[in-house]
């Protein structure tokens, strides 16, 4: 099912790990309808994952980047117009990881360096990124940025833990950046609030197994998968959605907006 | 521009009055990407209209029908399966009008009869069409219903009278028979929120060449046009967007999240 | 305790049907705070009720009103005026009414008549009430209007039914003509979203039982009383909050922004 | 105008700088009220401020403390349970700095060491303050925490820079520790998003007064004022709200609900 809807797009892709993604099951799709790009990740995620072999059957080259370095951003932005052959048309910032919940820290016991570095892998990351972007003039115009995010930013889930808050942060500079990307360089920028999604990052949240089945049970068409959210996103990146910026969208089954499920209630 | 993104799929247009409409755009697009469908508005809207151009151009054939009347909905979802050879796949709901507008009656001074006939027309007719749809079981499974809104619906537009109380009626209505029919149909059902459009009807409203000017120097990417609108559209009747549901989707160059902009408040 | 929150303030108070009322306890605390009133309810269900006794308690008197009739309303608020010495300085809506609900209607099979007169009732009396007020100028400058709203307006409860339209179109109506108000009268309109509350009309509704106590587990402070909610519209009766407007108000022990509990996580 | 909503209630007020602070106005509001308090601030904002006259006005005490510093924080909290004899019921963190403002940097070219100092200063602070209350249960019960915020969390104000990024998070950290003091110690924290107010802070601002102008012509009461703010927070302290919580509430006028204003669309 491929339709050649970004034929001849360039762009960059972050944070594919490994086949569980959203990242390599987006970058897969990219792919089948066209585009090229180049695949990045932190050197350190880069040895535990199997990124090489996602560029092989591509045709992608990686160029690893801190995403918290802005040397290393200027450096990923430039190769990859090198690489490419010209100006970006898609990003996709797929990155998030919170010291406090790999160490076991409540929310309300936070350890404030912990809290420091996830938000600025998590969140500032995402300014980072376009600030490298938007200096160097590297997006061609009707360009797209899309980041993931969660519902967390706008309602408790208490798991979550300080992610709630980068997410938040996240979908802001989101709305924040997008203004001036917009007006200046006709650019959108957008994220996608995704159902809870069994990769491998998300698999290292606590109760991760039940919070999935409550969201499936909430969801009136189920919790969205990897790959709906590489189909979506392809849809973000084509030139049939130039005018949508700026927004938070939801892509989950219905969770967003279901106050309660039959089989919810039924519990009670 | 076409990627086949319809291809194979069928549906129910209402609202084409004339080549401005949004949904006559949208029809031309759906035609471009391989889908079929049947044209219908209301009696005397095609009066006035020029839909047989665009039944013809789209091969298309018309039914009439009063999309407050049951028995003329049930009659055009029986008759659209007949002639399209099958269950819907899309449909896209485009009708309001208020009769207090038209009358020139202020907010604070509306006539009751008017309010509710405009609200039958612009929001219950919409609950109306799915409830004709989802008794006669006439959609296929991951089927796509779109009704367009504008933002109205959340903040204050003066000019826009009890549209805006209208929509936000529909807009419930499309979160409502969402999980339903995401329940149990596999349906997904969602509202886009345009940008003001100069079509034929929104030119009614008063004021509206300098709201359109506001609008525009409000959104950063600019204002949405009939086009773009028809385009996003596609991509929500397409198979790339499965699990949206219950969603009001903004459609608007960033206006939505843009509090001001540099140019409005350049004004002051 | 009592503050003298609303000395001298007058008004008229809808929807006391009973001691399990809103509107009941609400006319209590404002009678405690130094407030007096009118109290009204539709005919019907003054017939039901114990109103008088709740007039006795208060000094109150009663005009019953039908509030889908305009000659009612008008001749309400009139009278009100006359019986208080002055014009009006706050006004509660609390009425609702689905047939639909009543006779057992499936969203998914309205009658459609049903659904016209539980709008009516539910949801356009709002803006009769306010455009009486409005036309005849009986509010006070810094008066305040305050109608009762669920956050089935927002995200869907499967047996609220037709209710949530009704009750998005009634917060539209808020904004609305809280525009109007503001800028013509300075009198501001707040809708409050009340926690499920078990009143009389409330306990009609299928599922009520085990919908109360789920809310109660995803509210961190459990679900708001019709007491609290009595305080709470105090408050936006009081010259405290004479900036507050065009606001739907959550009042829900935090409900709305509770993606999950702990407690609930663990039924899965 | 005083009720004595706040007899016998012991806080902290974050923030009073001079007499243009709503956190002085609150003061003296929560004072008027029957309230007692501890004032706090930066040592180096009250090198500046005549805070010592407040402190007299109020027969209030001084404690200076960093608010980015859990030590000092820890400090406060202790030392003002002290004072004050017993443990608190309200908090106001009234808290705000971009460097990056301060410096003149755009937005989008920040430099990182300047966001990260402003996103402590405002955001990370507020819970650092209450994770210092809550891990030394600090609060009584039915408690209620305050922070100020500004639209700017939802919809881009060019000028208002890393701003909005900070209050985006500062708002989810009150929706977050929200749930959490709600469970644990029947605790409340909102935040109020406040109309634009001539503080000494707000006027840094680059375009600050013609912004005012702006936002007084969209909203249909007209701007909040830092004294309707300190009435408006009163009855957040009060008993009258224990039910609201993790809830952003817009105290502006109606401008967050309003589209346009009749005066805004008529430069057009």
């Amino acid at each position: 099912m491929a339709y050649n809807l970004l034929k001849g797009k360039k762009g960059i892709i972050f944070g594919a790990l490994d086949e569980n993604s959203i990242a390599w099951k987006t970058a897969m799709s990219v792919h089948a309808e066209g585009g090229t790009f180049v695949l990045t990740n932190a050197p350190i995620a880069m040895r535990m994952g199997q990124i090489k072999e996602l560029a092989e059957k591509t045709g992608s080259q990686i160029i690893p980047a801190d995403a918290t370095s802005v040397e290393d951003l200027e450096n990923l932005v430039s190769q990859a117009q090198e690489i490419l052959g010209g100006k970006l048309d898609f990003v996709l910032h797929s990155i998030g990881m919170s010291v406090n919940v790999r160490k076991g820290r409540a929310y309300t016991d936070e350890k404030y360096d912990f809290t420091a570095k996830g938000w600025d892998v998590s969140a500032l990351s995402f300014h980072k990124v376009m600030q490298s972007l938007y200096k160097s003039d590297a997006m061609n115009e009707w360009g797209s940025i899309v980041a993931l995010t969660y519902m967390a930013a706008q309602r408790v889930f208490p798991d979550y833990n300080d992610m709630a808050d980068n997410k938040a942060y996240l979908e802001s500079v989101a709305r924040s950046f997008g203004y001036f990307f917009g007006k200046e360089k006709r650019v959108r920028v957008n994220t996608i609030s995704q159902s809870p999604t069994p990769t491998t990052a998300g698999q290292g949240v606590k109760g991760f197994d039940s919070f999935i089945s409550y969201a499936e049970k909430m969801s009136p068409l189920g919790n969205a998968s990897a790959q709906d959210c590489a189909d979506y996103t392809i849809t973000l990146f084509s030139d049939l959605t130039r005018k949508v910026t700026m927004q938070n969208l939801f892509h989950d089954g219905g969770f967003s907006n279901t106050g309660v499920s039959q089989e919810v209630i039924e519990k009670f």
